[in-house]
């Protein structure tokens, strides 16, 4: 059994087999292939440097208002980000799950616009890599700067859903589509926390999944 | 006089001194350093594929439903960007002045969710580049590949504060941010696009030039 303790290097892992290092980083890993194509010997740059870190559902991963160096990538485990809104309402506005990426937009492209709040769903493994680290990497390896692109991109995508596409649906729509994104969603994210990413209430909520025959 | 024509390669700069095509091209070139700081070799492998364009005052540059295959580098003149909101009205939401490039954020990165129209509130020069050609230097050109990922950084900020910040300010604050943001805005933009981007009407905007002592 392997003992994994909050922010200690994966140095354990140097004498494992490469095969077995990708089982226990399987969805750490999956998440660096889904922003570009890199070789095993670039991934292996930053999976070197990674720290495993537990926390326990409920915990807080990324404050709103302090500046985070890491990439923590999920390897087990749900977390929600959330923001407080101009009425002093905490708004849900992302649910993350197994091979996605945790960070502070405001530290990774040195901004002040966004503070949302990550917190755990669930009792998580991360494994997180420093901010910094990775942006060395962009300045010398053409494929960690594609990587760099091809995620910034994504970010810019999704934050361009969230914060606009979703303005013109009705909650019917924006239910759908959020649970057709991922089925984690309905299955491991509660009531409340949908409620809150959608703007209506849990009984809203109930009434569609009725509606829909998931009840 | 040099003799510029809508499209066409400037093929004619191949036997001018490199000072002199830079001052021709002074501020495409200085919207190219803007975002990643590359050597005069590369920056050539995209000055070299340039193409002049000439248009006039109120022609459009870039439909919002047509994918536009290019980058426009804006040499001289000025544009606006706008998009027809859910009630049918013309919403302006982005200035550009020599400097700036113009581009479809949906050619860009493949998606469909931002529609808008690029349209010259001057007589404007632009140099062009396919934007095929540019993402072919990704690939295999490491200054090129962090010039795109930098190029991605400026325009999520951009977005996010066209999409988000500007929420929470008055008509007032965001006046001052915009005409503090771009001297050009105040000299150079109608009355009636400014009260367009603002969301606000052509009177209120003069009510607050002559509150902030500007007329």
């Amino acid at each position: 059994m392997l003992q994994i303790y909050f922010g200690q290097k994966v140095n354990c892992f140097t004498f494992v087999k490469s095969e077995s290092k990708n089982v226990f980083m399987r969805n750490a890993i999956s998440a660096i292939d889904r922003y570009y194509k890199l070789s095993a010997q670039s991934k292996d740059l930053v999976i070197q440097e990674f720290e495993e870190v537990r926390m326990k559902k409920g915990e807080v991963l990324i404050h709103e208002n302090i500046r985070s160096p890491y990439l923590y990538f999920i390897e087990k485990g749900a977390v929600k980000n959330h923001y407080i809104d101009e009425k002093g309402n905490k708004k849900v506005v992302w649910f993350g799950f197994e091979g996605n990426i945790c960070f502070s937009l405001n530290s990774y492209i040195d901004m002040d616009y966004i503070h949302e709040t990550t917190e755990l769903l669930e009792d998580s493994l991360f494994y997180r890599v420093k901010i910094n680290h990775v942006k060395a990497l962009f300045k010398d390896h053409c494929d960690w700067a594609n990587w760099g692109r091809c995620f910034m991109e994504s970010v810019f995508i999704n934050t361009v859903l969230e914060l606009d596409e979703f303005k013109s649906l009705t909650s019917k729509e924006k239910y759908m589509k959020l649970i057709k994104s991922n089925q984690n969603v309905k299955e491991r994210v509660p009531l409340k926390d949908i409620a809150s990413y959608l703007g209506v209430s849990p009984v809203t909520i109930s009434r569609l999944r009725k509606e829909l025959n998931e009840l």
